[in-house]
């Protein structure tokens, strides 16, 4: 089935502002709550938040085979459950239904006053019920950077991370929304110099700049998904932003991996956008070197060109960009992530949320964390209010942006963003 | 509230054979699905399993506030929800129901025949569905062993092993209930001798005897649980194998931890056995030093003495306990671990369940896996058909059993038990 939803003609009969991260070439997933407490399933053209349960009970989807209530609930997992195919139809008739050369919707006023809301008007809930959540730790710069600082900086990498898309399990319950407040964490730590652990709040608090892709099933346990069919699992990706605890990590890993120096909180951005919205924007991934084993070698494009940006909001005052990266920087794909990650039959659902680990660039401005900004604390980053950071302060409002960019079209991810509110007492 | 069901003195109308895990002093919750596919919550006394829903519908919970459908479900999770009180009161009822004294259901042919099954006729099913999956490594003796082996025999334990209850997340999507199939892992391993990875079957396949235990939700995300509060949101314990790839888990777990070695599948008894059904058995556990921070100290028995076993049944061959031991050897206890888990405010819900780690003891017939049975294997274990092992076989079953016991009760577990399938072709 063609994804003629992605036609960069296409004009909509919404109005869409200049620059905008969802024109109606996009057509993201995700769940809101209306003013009257109505949590539902939709997408959103410019400004517009389009109501998917209401235009499916309206008939608008008459002829693709969706349940019932697929889109009156309050999670996407059914929906993604539907597989590829589905989500192709109900893209594409969606581009159809908001297209300027479509009158059907467009001259129902009664519908129209049924299905649309302002985006001021909604908030966005999580897009999924995460049964699992895994964090990569795929790129080159990144695990470079951290070796560096931590281990050997003549042997920076371990012997496993080009042969492997290593990786951890992270916490599905501390999965939080964009604009969901981060509560500094407190927890125990050994501060240089000390001899025994101290309790308190976290002082060196951190952002990683990611994104995720979220599944659709996989198999049966003990069934792997070969690297080939990866694509058919992965429904979309959002931007996401993995706090960390920079000292009560650095306390704890050794040596079953982070824990409580991650599981305070994770921010995801609340617009799932679908792998075809993506499609255009495909690149070559870097050169692998090694060779991987064959389970993980697969042929053609499938890196997807993302520019990524981080900023810090001080309270009351003007962001500063503090790193701009991309996607395509990744050594590892989604692809080989999945076919990993299944390899030994370990069953993945839908709604499953998979991390890319920090992306950092190869230049110093291109980094994903203030870890690597501020190389472990020892340089500082200015703010244009004239403040200094190395480590993120409370009040500090975290800002990670993406979009896709191509002559024609722009694809955005929307905002991912938490703001640090102080230790509890 | 009183524990009326832990009343020693007890005698059920019900077939109790001996040595049960199962008196009526237990009472167990457990989902079932029956030979007609209908699935629900029950309890097992003696051989004889009782489903809950339909004694709820027929009246015999009247008084204790539990929702229409709380049993009429495939998790337990509702049920867990409703807090401590309504468990003890749902319990102690049981108890009361069918006890010899009292002839109400006794009497009452038909609600009988709607009410009970035989274990023969039903088959289990995982109790709860688990949001989050946590292990601990809370064994000195494991930790210890694991730490001479793989590290310095002089400096076995890492620094922060006596100061925090270490742990990583699990998988949840491959927790599966006794009697699951293992398949046979495959993945990427770097054996000795060998400087590129080689890809095939895990060819040092281990289990790890442990004990899990499974939450009630305790708070919003960035609020702890004090220590003095944990058992509060402690519903009940199963035995938990951690099955184990050692080959995989070696290439793989530097630095973030244990991953594909490890979440292919793990396994749990199917009965949730309460925490008040363990009450009898509390015991001191083992005296700490250094002294743990605050807000991992509590006074008071917080242990429970439950005898632990490991067997290895060969293929059409007896069964051979290859360790005994006993969860009261564990370090750290579940109240410092739950304490220590939300204490940077993450967030625990319903369902989520949290692994004791291998529980090794202090001699070398008590240790809880393979790899310190056969020390790394470099010893042999002998099996009753003369057969050896230092690593598990294809068609290996494992069984781990656990009971408690005092003069007048004895409180089990029922098996966890999986078997070996070979790897896929």
């Amino acid at each position: 089935m063609q994804i003629t939803a992605n036609n960069p003609d296409r004009k909509t009969w919404l109005e869409i502002p200049e620059n905008s991260d969802f024109p109606i070439q996009n057509i993201p997933f995700g769940v809101f709550i209306t003013k009257d407490d109505i949590i539902t399933i939709g997408t959103r053209i410019g400004d517009t938040v389009i109501d998917l349960g209401a235009l499916h009970q309206l008939g608008y989807f008459k002829g693709i085979r969706l349940s019932e209530d697929v889109f009156l609930q309050d999670t996407l997992n059914d929906f993604i459950s539907h597989g590829r195919k589905r989500w192709r139809s109900v893209r594409n008739r969606i581009a159809d239904l908001f297209d300027i050369e479509n009158d059907r919707l467009q001259n129902n006023k009664n519908h129209r006053q049924a299905i649309l809301f302002s985006i001021q008007d909604v908030e966005m809930l999580l897009p999924v019920d995460i049964g699992d959540y895994t964090d990569f730790y795929s790129s080159l710069e990144h695990a470079t950077n951290v070796g560096k600082m931590f281990r050997d900086p003549d042997n920076a990498l371990l012997p496993n991370w080009k042969h492997i898309p290593v990786a951890y399990h992270g916490r599905a319950s501390s999965v939080v929304v964009s604009g969901t407040k981060i509560r500094r964490p407190k927890g125990q730590m050994m501060p240089k110099g000390t001899t025994t652990p101290i309790f308190g709040a976290s002082q060196l608090l951190d952002f990683e700049l990611e994104t995720a892709f979220i599944t659709t099933d996989g198999y049966r346990l003990g069934k792997s998904i070969p690297i080939e069919e990866a694509e058919e699992h992965i429904f979309g990706m959002v931007l996401m932003n993995d706090w960390s605890a920079r000292d009560i990590q650095k306390w704890e890993y050794i040596p079953l991996g982070p824990f409580l120096g991650k599981n305070f909180a994770t921010t995801i951005s609340p617009w799932i956008i679908t792998m075809d919205a993506l499609e255009p924007f495909r690149v070559k991934s870097p050169k692998q070197d090694p060779q991987p084993l064959p389970y993980l070698t697969a042929e053609g494009n499938h890196s997807f060109d993302i520019h990524l940006q981080v900023a810090i909001k001080p309270k009351g005052n003007k962001e500063t960009v503090v790193s701009k990266t991309n996607f395509k920087y990744l050594y590892w794909t989604m692809n080989q992530q999945l076919a990993h990650h299944t390899i030994n039959g370990c069953n993945i659902r839908s709604g499953d949320l998979l991390g890319s680990g920090t992306i950092s660039g190869p230049t110093e401005d291109s980094f994903g964390s203030l870890l690597e900004l501020s190389w472990g604390g020892t340089k500082k980053i200015k703010l244009k209010d004239g403040s200094e950071r190395k480590f993120l302060e409370d009040n500090d409002t975290v800002i990670i942006r993406g979009y896709c960019k191509n002559e024609q079209t722009r694809i955005g991810f929307g905002n991912c963003s938490g703001k640090i509110a102080p230790a509890k007492n």
